[in-house]
Order: structure tokens, then sequence, then C-alpha cells
């Protein structure tokens, strides 16, 4: 059994000895270096520009502004193509923008023969602005007379939601009868959370030339074959035109799920004769320019009966878009959805969102897409309800679960098997839930302690809200290793040591046997659209399931054809072995002979497409224990564990890592993350890694990571989405966790010091000076 | 029709504008450097090596010397491997060799941080040797008492053939009695080639270093698959482990069908932690450590009836191999093979074929393969034969020709089509053959002109005599262009273009819309044993065209299921058209659709393998006018032109351009190229580009090229070999030329003054002084 082994990554002796290439790594030198001019304002436009002198700066190769672009609106985010227009993404900036929507917004670039003259050039460039009102807030975006940021929106609004259950109580009309209904105790509360960045390792980077007659771009990223397509459009050529590479990459969480700079750098180097050119994005650039989660906020009501039964629930979501619609509503309508699918109101449900557009960084994809945000919503409101109810807050949890076999009534994703129960159970029974709850019910003094809890779901992929569609290709070596040959991406989560280890469980060879050809190159590599969405180990999976089997039927026939009275032949530590397990050929031996037998010489391969027309639940729960310093409003994470059903798990130990990472960014997302804004000029006030507070390893206690394994029937291997999900419901049990401590309920992201100390004062625990 | 049409090619653009990337454009800087230490004795053994001052060096990284490498003998041609062990290439070799065997052979190596440091430790290594005596020519090595080179060759010959056909004339037993009957006009001769390089621009070059646990190598080669396998056999580790990438090369010409220096490259990086490590080979080395053209002895007779038929033929060559068997044997076989087949002996024919050791350089594959040699013998014989019949030189030759319909006794290979005859005519009447020879008939005074011609047959790829097996792939882009993704290789040949000419065609799009990947990385690319015996356009072709058509019925197929009501659909202007000639839809719309279809999304690619169990024969012939300086024993080749039956021509253009190549190298051959050596060190004399004499452009002619076309019903597309052929006839009909314009036969290459001005003396053209 090569799944389920906790092998060592494959990429791991490379990327620990520095030996792993990344772009930059790549890219040959000396090379021409372009550097983008940024906006000095957040809302107007750009009426004129001089660029005499950066031109004539020596070393200046180019200098292209806004009004040299080509007249093409394209998309950024990394979804999958549709072939039907209205569900393509909506189509909102250029290459340069004269429109300008953020502070910051890109309006001319420099390509020069070193970078330092690119940076100076950019000094040199006059801008003439017409300026409108600076609108951050969704509220300021959607008042009346507030100017449109985008002129088919007058309204900046880019979307609205709103999606109703059926009543199944006929003694109701509406969710909103039943949550005024005086027959059930109900519930009202407001949630936040806080705009932050993914602080991937690596900026984006990229390079690119061009060589007979094509763009050729490599780039960090997760998602080559959609950067080709988005170069494609932005340009306005043939995609086949475009060729685009993905070495190693130092982490993405979602921002390279998105095509930002790779379309400028493709036409830069059409603008200098084809000549390479660099583009480097600076960790500033990346928190100005680059995406972030979505702030929402979730005003929510429910409706519960005296056994503690969720009867409604509703919920109007507000996602702050920033100044480009990136993914789109895509996100809100997945948060909304979350809110609602991981609970089951036994009446109804109403879900209202908005996407508004404003003068913001433009949030885009981040890890959970959408989920955590809601799950902050969703658990503290379970809490506080629980709190209100004087209900035990994990019994009422339980009865009110998404169940085995649940069918969204929306989009139609079934619940094929669920753990949640169980990790809760574990998670609870590994803290000592019960314990803690009575040792920390009286507390006085200025440091208490608490625990708290939180749960989530999340889906699997994004079928069928949009395709899933990956192929794989398996090539026989001359020693009976192979190739394992993908469009999907190693972006640091271990992609390429699990798809190793499915390749090998599916051809029944050892995972050593197994060479995945890491980089994808979009000329060679079959199609797949990229990791996001947690999907790459079920759909991707599926396809490498699918690819390896026939695969394997292939090298069996061959085997066959050698030994044509065998029967039952089957593939056993490296050997061809007949029905009463004698070996029959080595795959050595029997892979040299069909490449050079002088009867019957075939180079044995397989390619294939899996188009998955399927969908599950992942689950998990997250567990902590806090000290909170009252008067300093300092939050320490004593204990922190999370327990996911994931299915069957492919590796272990990589899922433990996996989760680890997740909750980390949790951690930072509950407590000190958020990017800040000089309200007047829209400016970010801390976007570099100094001034944004991430967590150390100081602000860690030990994490544990555990797992309630299900055999999801729908999995290709019994698997379920793993990837984004442990990030999800850190911030809730961390939040709920305060709330046991101190009794006080902080109902915005992050718990900061600053945001405790005004919190605890107004719950009376720190008196007025 | 994309087959037949002068395109330019498709690397032209990038070539000229230098921004096509060769080997080491594409090395990392900085990088370790190697250098090999090479021994200053050409026969013998290394007693011990004193490497510490060299170690001691500052900026030495290693050193390392044939004590270190492993023990483990491999070979080293570009062949296709064979599962029986009697078929497979002489293993004589080391990485690194104590035992020396040509004078500079390799003996060490130093990876330094840089190459001036690596020159200066080599510089700093202490040899001592057990030296033999210096064995450079086949009757040295042969004699009693010769020391052997080889102990596994007592007698210094590695092989020896001697074949006989069947004798068809009941008066005779064996040939020597028709060679010994007063029946017929007998005729005995002596006809010897010289050694010469290949001086291809792009000297060897590589760089490799170690990720993931396997090696990498990049390399400037004709054959990458091959190469994979020859470091796995060096190095004793399985081939899945080694990955080769093949950039575009500076030339090849045979030299780069043979893994020279890459095992080494690949060894070094393993001895130094798998840091990258480039190997640069100078033009001395080129000379001096790669492979060269073999110098072939032929003593031939013939027997002839009185009407000028060939009754009989024998012909006894002895190939000088150097210190390494490289092609071991094949290429003598080949070259007594090819003077038997290119004339009908009526009665019989006797070849007998020996290669034997001696302390030279190792000659290996050149353009031709041992035909070059054995052409200048048959075609001299011919014309010689003629001359003392006084008979047309033309007339004879047709009248012995090899016939439409020829099997070949030995190997079956079948004349399938031939234009030889048409060929003859056609370079008759263009360079006015009988009005010159009728002008040149009694000329007097030291300078005097002539003409001359000769003729050739080439087959096409090595099938039967070794394994013949391509794959082709092809990838569907979403705007209904396609990748052609092979491990044929471009090797300045135009192979790129061609290649991509016929998936076009078999597809039915414009060959614009085929993109080629043209670098082979063995990771990813199809396997094809590569460039070399002019297959490639026949075999890989025979590969594309069934890929070709699998992958244009899986458009159809897609496009059906769209139009299920439509018939007889086809490609046509890339649109699907239905048997109306209406258009269904763009192959751009089927391509995004496919991809993105919400019903049925495939990436739709073809991939397979043709095993080629065909072979075929190419023709042709050239015609010389010279102008002798009979005093100076200069040549001055006045007008040329070769004529070639090689099918149907995929890119008129570029056959020609390859024509032209092959008749430049042929005047090296014919007046100046020769490899000199000290007879008693063995050192090569001159093994640098101003010492060794390859003509310029100011000793060339006009070039022109004639084609007849045949339908070869054996080739993919009608075509048949062309890579080589253009070399074959240059020589002999020099040499021709020569004996037309002064009546002295020169029986010995190259036509140097030197050697002209003795044979011209020995004629009775040049007084005694």
């Amino acid at each position: 059994m090569e799944v389920g082994r906790s092998i060592p990554r494959v990429d791991g002796a490379d990327k620990v000895t520095g030996r792993a290439k990344y772009t930059d790594d790549l890219c040959p030198r000396p090379v021409l270096e372009a550097a983008v001019l940024h906006s000095t304002i957040a809302n107007g436009w750009v009426k004129a520009m001089d660029i005499s002198a950066a031109q004539a700066l020596p070393g200046v190769v180019k200098v292209l502004t806004c009004f040299d672009v080509p007249d093409i609106q394209y998309p950024t985010p990394g979804h999958p193509w549709s072939v039907e227009k209205a569900h393509q993404d909506v189509a909102d900036r250029k290459l340069l923008n004269r429109r300008v929507r953020i502070y910051g917004d890109d309006i001319a670039a420099v390509v020069a023969e070193d970078a330092i003259t690119a940076r100076r050039a950019l000094k040199l460039i006059r801008v003439e602005y017409e300026e409108y009102p600076v609108l951050l807030e969704p509220e300021q975006a959607m008042a009346e007379g507030a100017t449109p940021i985008h002129a088919e929106h007058p309204d900046n609004i880019l979307a609205k939601m709103d999606l109703r259950t059926s009543i199944s109580d006929d003694r109701f009309e509406t969710v909103e009868q039943v949550l005024d209904s005086p027959d059930f105790f109900q519930f009202r509360g407001r949630y936040e959370t806080q705009q932050v960045q993914h602080c991937h390792i690596e900026n984006p980077v990229s390079f690119a030339w061009m060589e007979a007659g094509r763009i050729h771009v490599v780039t960090s990223t997760q998602i080559p074959h959609i950067v080709r397509r988005v170069i494609g459009q932005a340009l306005g050529i043939g995609w086949g035109k475009i060729r685009v590479v993905k070495p190693y990459i130092g982490g993405g969480f979602g921002n390279k799920q998105e095509v930002l700079y790779e379309p400028l750098n493709a036409w830069l180097t059409t603008q200098v004769g084809g000549r390479c050119v660099r583009l480097d994005i600076s960790r500033e650039e990346t928190f100005q320019n680059t995406r972030s989660r979505h702030p929402i906020s979730f005003d929510v009501a429910a409706a519960v009966d005296r056994d503690g039964n969720l009867m409604a629930r509703s919920c109007t979501a507000i996602s702050n878009q920033g100044g480009y619609a990136s993914h789109g509503h895509s996100i809100v309508a997945n948060s909304v959805t979350g809110f609602r699918q991981l609970y089951l109101d036994r009446i109804g449900h109403h879900s209202t969102a908005y996407t508004v557009y404003t003068n913001r960084p433009a949030p885009g994809a981040m890890r959970g897409y959408g989920i955590p945000q809601c799950n902050f919503a969703v658990e503290c409101m379970m809490e506080d309800i629980a709190r209100a109810m004087e209900l035990d807050p994990i019994a009422f949890r339980l009865k009110n679960l998404m169940p085995l076999g649940y069918v969204d009534p929306f989009n139609g994703i079934t619940c094929h098997s669920t753990g949640l129960k169980e990790c809760i159970q574990k998670g609870a029974q590994a803290i000592g839930w019960e314990e803690l709850r009575a040792r920390y019910k009286d507390q006085t003094g200025p440091v208490r302690r608490g625990v708290g809890m939180a749960c989530f779901s999340y889906k699997t992929g994004v079928y069928p809200i949009s395709l899933e569609t990956a192929s794989a290709r398996l090539v026989l070596n001359q020693d009976g290793t192979v190739q394992l040959h993908l469009g999907a991406t190693e972006i640091g989560q271990g992609g390429d040591t699990v798809f190793s280890q499915m390749a090998a469980e599916a051809i029944g060879i050892p995972t050593e046997d197994v060479h995945i050809v890491s980089f994808q190159d979009t000329d060679t590599a079959p199609f797949d659209t990229g990791a996001y969405a947690s999907r790459q180990t079920y759909v991707t999976g599926k396809a490498i399931k699918k690819v390896g089997l026939e695969f394997r039927q292939k090298l069996l026939d061959y085997a066959a054809e050698l030994f044509p009275e065998a029967k039952d032949l089957t593939i056993s530590e490296r050997f061809v072995t007949n029905g009463a397990g004698e070996r029959l050929i080595s795959l050595e031996e029997l892979a040299t002979t069909a490449f050079y037998s002088l009867e019957h010489s075939v180079h044995i391969t397989a390619e294939g497409t899996n188009h998955c027309k399927e969908n599950t639940f992942a689950f998990g729960c997250c567990f902590a224990e806090v000290e909170v310093d009252i008067p300093l409003g300092k939050v320490k994470v004593l204990r922190m564990i999370n327990v996911h059903d994931s299915g069957r798990l492919i590796n272990p130990a990589l899922a433990a890592a996996q989760v680890h990472g997740g909750m980390s960014m949790g951690i930072g997302y509950a407590l000190t993350e958020e990017m800040k804004f000089d309200p007047k000029t829209g400016r970010l006030l801390n976007g570099n890694l100094l001034d944004y507070k991430m967590p150390t390893s100081m602000d860690h206690p030990d994490l544990t990571a555990l797992f309630v394994e299900t055999d999801d029937p729908s999995g290709p291997f019994g698997n379920k989405a793993l990837g984004e999900p442990p990030v999800i419901p850190v911030a809730p049990a961390i939040r709920n966790a305060v709330l046991n401590a101190t009794g006080v309920a902080v109902n915005t992201l992050p718990l900061s010091p600053q945001k405790l100390v005004e919190e605890f004062t107004k719950g009376g625990l720190i008196g007025h000076v």
C-alpha cells in the first residue's frame, strides 16, 4: 500500500539543501528589468503623463504607460474558462490603467538594462491626475452620490445574491416570520472579519521572452495553464502562442491563483523585440497590488427551539471587493453557502450577499475562499446562542450538524461521509474539555484562562459551481520506473509526494519508482486547472487513478504478449506475477523489452482526462486553550488541537504538516493580522512584514493535529479536501476561548490588544481611568 | 498540402537573430567547471598519479582520477539498445582510463570553482606511465607481436566479416574463380580513404546537476534518449534516474551520435554533492578525443564481360578503428554492403571486412557511415574499368545499376523506388556532359580541365540491421493549434520544420498552427532513438503520420458529438466541415469546447509508437567540372551539380540546403582534409581549425542541387533518406574529373597539392628536376 504511508516529501531534500529551483533561480542574467509605476491617488484618472525624462535616462530601454496598452479589459482570477459568456469572469482591468481605483494602481512601466535604472526612471515620470473622494468601506461606496469606481456599476455593487430555501413548516411563509416567532429563542448578531494578506515567502516574480514567434513566461504561480489563457486574453492573441513554465514556488495560499503581473510581463517583452524581461514584485507591491482575504461583515439571525434545535437562520453578508473584481461574487457566495451548510435549519434559511467595489487593494482567493470569514460568524453565533440559552456548546452543535447524506438544495453537493461528530469528541477528549470548562468557570483576577472550540465543513473542489477537469500522463522508463506528468501543481503543500503515492498505488509499484515531473510547462504538461479549492488530491487524484490503472493494464497486456499461457497477471514487488504468485518477469526487463523488442517495440505511456462531476464535504474542528492578560489585552494560546476528517489520508505526516501550517495561519488571523489604511488617501499603512504583524514561533503553542479517517466513497482513494480546511476554525475557537475566559464576546477580528482593551473596558473588566 | 511546400525554417528567425538557445546559453553561472587531463603517451598504462598539489590549489573542489572511477566498462555509440547480449555495443572504456590507448586519453578530471583554476590544476598532476610502442596503422597493429590494445582482442582485430553471395553461374564455384576467368575483363585495384573530422561549429558541451536524487544533464547531442541510457550504463544506475535535455545544437554530423563526455559529466556531479558541473570540450579536445571518419582501405577486384556487364566483384576492406570500438564493426560492414549494393554482380560477390584497433583517436559515425569511403572505392573502380575497357563511364554505370525491386540477399532491404537513371541523365544534361567530355579530350599544357561523375545509393534508417522505433505526441491547444512533441531531434538539418509540415499534413491544418517542442527532455519527450542514419523523416515521419491521423480522428469524433446529425466530417481551412463542405465549427471553438465543456471536458492528445519494419534506398549522383594546375597540384572546382532521388520532398528549399551542405563537406573530403599524426608519439599534429584545412567559401563554386522526385511507397509521405547522401559522391566525382583532366588516377584521399604533385610526377606530367 503506497497510499497511507508517511513517506518523506519527494522534494524535501532539495528544498532543505537549497537545490530546488524557483523562478528567479532560472532567470538568465543579465536580463532586462521592469518596474511598475503606481498611482499616488486611490480614486480618479490619469489625465496626462510626461515620460520624456525617464525615456532619456541612459539604460532605459522603453517607458510604457496606460496610454500605450492594448484597449482590452481582461479578468484575472484563476477560474476555469467558461464557454458561456454569462459565467465568464469579470473583465475590469487593462494591463495598465488610466482609471485609478486603488492607491498604488499600475499606471506605467519601465524596462531598463538594470533594476536601479528602472526604479530611477520611475521617479522621473510626471503624472497629472483627476481625483475623486476615497471610498474604503462598502457603506461609503454604496452611499448615494458616491463616484462609480467602474462605470458598469453605478452603485458600486458588483453583484448581489438572495437565496431562500423552501420553508418546511406550514405555519410560516418566510424565514423572517420564523425569526420573529415568539415560539422560538431568537438571536441576532453582527460579526466582522478584517482584510489580511497571504504573506507567502516568495513574492510574485516572472520573466518573459519571445522565441519562435511565441511568448514564453516563467512564473511563480499555482495555475500555469490558466496563466497561459489569461495572458492570451489580455494581449488578444491565441492561447497557443503562449508558453508558461511553473517551477517550485515559495507559497501561494490563493494569491498565486490569480493572474496578476504575468500579462504585463508578457506584453513588455513584445514591446522590446522579444528580449527577456524580468518583473520582480516587491513585498510592498505584493501587499498593495496583489490580493488579500476579503473583509466581510455578517448580520445574522437565528431561531432555536427550546431543545436547542436550529429552526431558521438568516445572514446578510457584505464583502468589500476593493478596486477590482478579482474572483467577483464567488467568494461571498461561497461564504454564505458555507454559513448555511454546516448546520441544519429545520424550517428554512435566507442568505443575502453583496460584493461591493471600494478603493481598497482588491481581495481575492485566500486559503478558505470565504469560509474562514463565515466560519467566524457561524461559530461565534453558535457559541453565543449556546451561552444565551445556557446549552452546552458542543452538545448544541452536535444536535444541529450537517448529517450524512445531506444534499445541498441549491448545488446538490452531497455529504458522502462525515466524521465530524467523532472529530469533536476526539478533540474534546484530547484537550480535556469537560475538566477545563469546569475549572475555568469562575475566575477572577487580571489573568484568566479559557477553552473554546469551533467546527467547520468544507467542500472539495468547485463542482458543480464550476468545471472540474484534470489530465494525467504516465511514461514508462527503461528501468521499470515511471514518469508522472501532470498539470497539477506542487505549491509547497506536498502535492508532488501524494500524487506520486497515488500513481504508485494505482500501478502497483513503490512510490520510489515514480519520478514526478514537478515543473509544469504548458507546452507539454497535461492540462489541469491547478492548485486551488483543495481540489487536486481529489480531482487530479481521480485522473491519476484512472490513467494509472490504464497504464497498469498496458504493462500487463505487454506481459501477456510475452507469456501467452500465463493467467491472472498482476504486479507485485516490481515483478509481473501470475495467478499462482510466480514471478514471470521484472518490470525492468518488461520495460526494456517493450522499448527494444525487435518483434514489438512500444513506448508505453498513458494519458487521459478525468472530467470530475462529484464533490464531497471535509470536516473538522479546532480546540484552543488560552490565557488572557486582561489589562494588557494580550491573548496567549496555550494549547491548540485541530481534528480533521479529510477522508482517507494519502500521507499522514504530510497531512499533519498541512494542518500545522493552517493552524499557524489561523492564529495570525485571530490575533494580530490586519491591513490598515489611511482613510483620507486610501494608502496602505502597514504593507510590509515589519508593520504587518504575523505571528512568530514565539506566539505559537505546540500544535496538535489529529485525524478521524473516513473512507469517502466519492474520493479516488477515499480522500477529500485537506489543503485549506486547517485554517478555518482557528479564529472562532480562540475567540470562543477568550469569551470562556473573560465573558466578553469580541465580534470582530483580529483580537488585537488594542481592541481587547477596548472590549474589556466596555465589558467592565478594566476600570475607566 | 503542407508537405511539399518550401516554407521557411520554423527555427530560422531565432537562429539568425541569436535568440535560439544552445546548451551553453542555458548553463547557470557561476557554475563548477570541469577539465580533463589527457595522457601524453598513446599506448600504455598509468602506473601512478600524484594529485596532491592539484587538490591543494585554492579553488579546486575535487580531483578525480582513473583510479577513482567505477569499475564499469561501457559502450559509447548511439545505437538503439539491444535486448540480445550478442548485439550489444562493445563496452571497452571506463569513465577515465588507466589503460591508455590514444595520445590524449582521458586519465583524470578536475572540478574547480572556475575554468582557469581547473586548467591550472591539471598542470599540477604528476603521472607515471608504462609505455608501449605506438600503433597507428592496421598493418602495425595486426603484425605479429604487436601489443594488444584491448586484452580481449590479442590480435587487435575487433571483428572480421566474410560474406559471399550464392554463385548464379554453374561454371564457377567461387567468386575468385570468376575473378580469375579469362572469359572476362579482369580488374584489380586499391583505394584508400583518410581520417577526417566532423568540425561542427559547436564543440561538445554539457552541464549536469542532481535534483530529487536524480542526475540532470543538459547537452549538445543528436540522441538525448540514448545519452540517458549510456549514462545509466556507465554509472551503473537505473536509466530512469537520469534526465537528459537537448537544446538547439550547433551541428553534429554523427559525432554527437555518440555518448562521449556526458557520462563523465554526470559522474562528476555525483562526486561534488550534486552541485552543477559544466564540462566544455575545446576544439583541440574535440579533434583528439571525440570521433572522426574511419580511414578504410579497399582492395577490390572485378570481372566484366565484353558488353560491360559486371560479373563478379570482391572487396577486402580494412578499417582503422583507433583506440576504442565506438560503433564497432558496423561502419565497415555498412561500407562493404554499400560497395556491393549499388551495382549488380551477375554471378557473385565476395566481401571481407576487418575492424582493427590502433592507437589513433577512435573514428565513429560521420555523415554517410562508411558509404563515402566505399563510394570512393566503387566509383573510382567503375571509372577505371570504363577507362580501361574504353566504355562510356555513364553508359557502363547505367548498365549495371541496382534495379527497381532489388532485394539485398543478406538483409532483405528492397529497392521500392528508384530515380537514379533519371538523376544521372538530368545531371549529365545540366553539366553538358557530352560536350565537355569531347572538349577535354586532348588537352596539353600545365592547366587542364576535366569533368567527372559518381553515383551512390543509400538506405534509409537502420532496419533490419537494428531496431527502428519512434514515438510522437500531439497536444491540442485551446486556440485550435497543436503542440508537436517528439524525441526526434533538430540538429540543424531542418528536422523541426519538416516534422511540423508532416504533422500539419496528417491533421489537415496549416503548418503555422503546429508548434513544435524543439528541445527534448527525456523526462517527458516521447521516445525516439534520435538523429542518425538519415532516419528521422522516414521513421519518425511514420510515427508523426500515424499519431497525426489518430489525433485528427479524435478531433472529428468530438465534433461528431457536437453535431450528431452531420456526416462525412473533415477538416478544412481551420474548420470542421460536413460532406457538403459546410463549416460546422472552427477548430478554435471545437478546442475550447472540448477543454471547458460542462458536459464532456477532454484534453485531446494523441501519442503512439511506430515500430518501423521497412527500409528503402535513396539515390543520387554528383557531376564535377574541375581545373587542375598540374605544377601546383592545385584542383579548382569550377562547377558542381548534385542530383538526388530522395523520394518526395517534404520541403524542397530545405532539401536543397541540405544538399549544398553535403557538397561542401564532400569538397573538403576530396581535396584538403586529413588528420595527421606524429608516427613516433601518435600525437595528432593538426587538431585545430588553423592547421586542419576545411574548404572556405573561396574554395567553392556555385553549388547546384537538383532532384528527381519519386514517390516511395514505403515512405510516410513518399519520402526517403536525404540527410547524409549529399556528401557521398562528391570525392569520387572530383577524383574522376581530375583523371579526365590529366589522365592520372589518384587512388587515395585527399587530392592535396602535395599528393597530386607526387602523382603527376609519377605519371610523367611533371618532369624530374
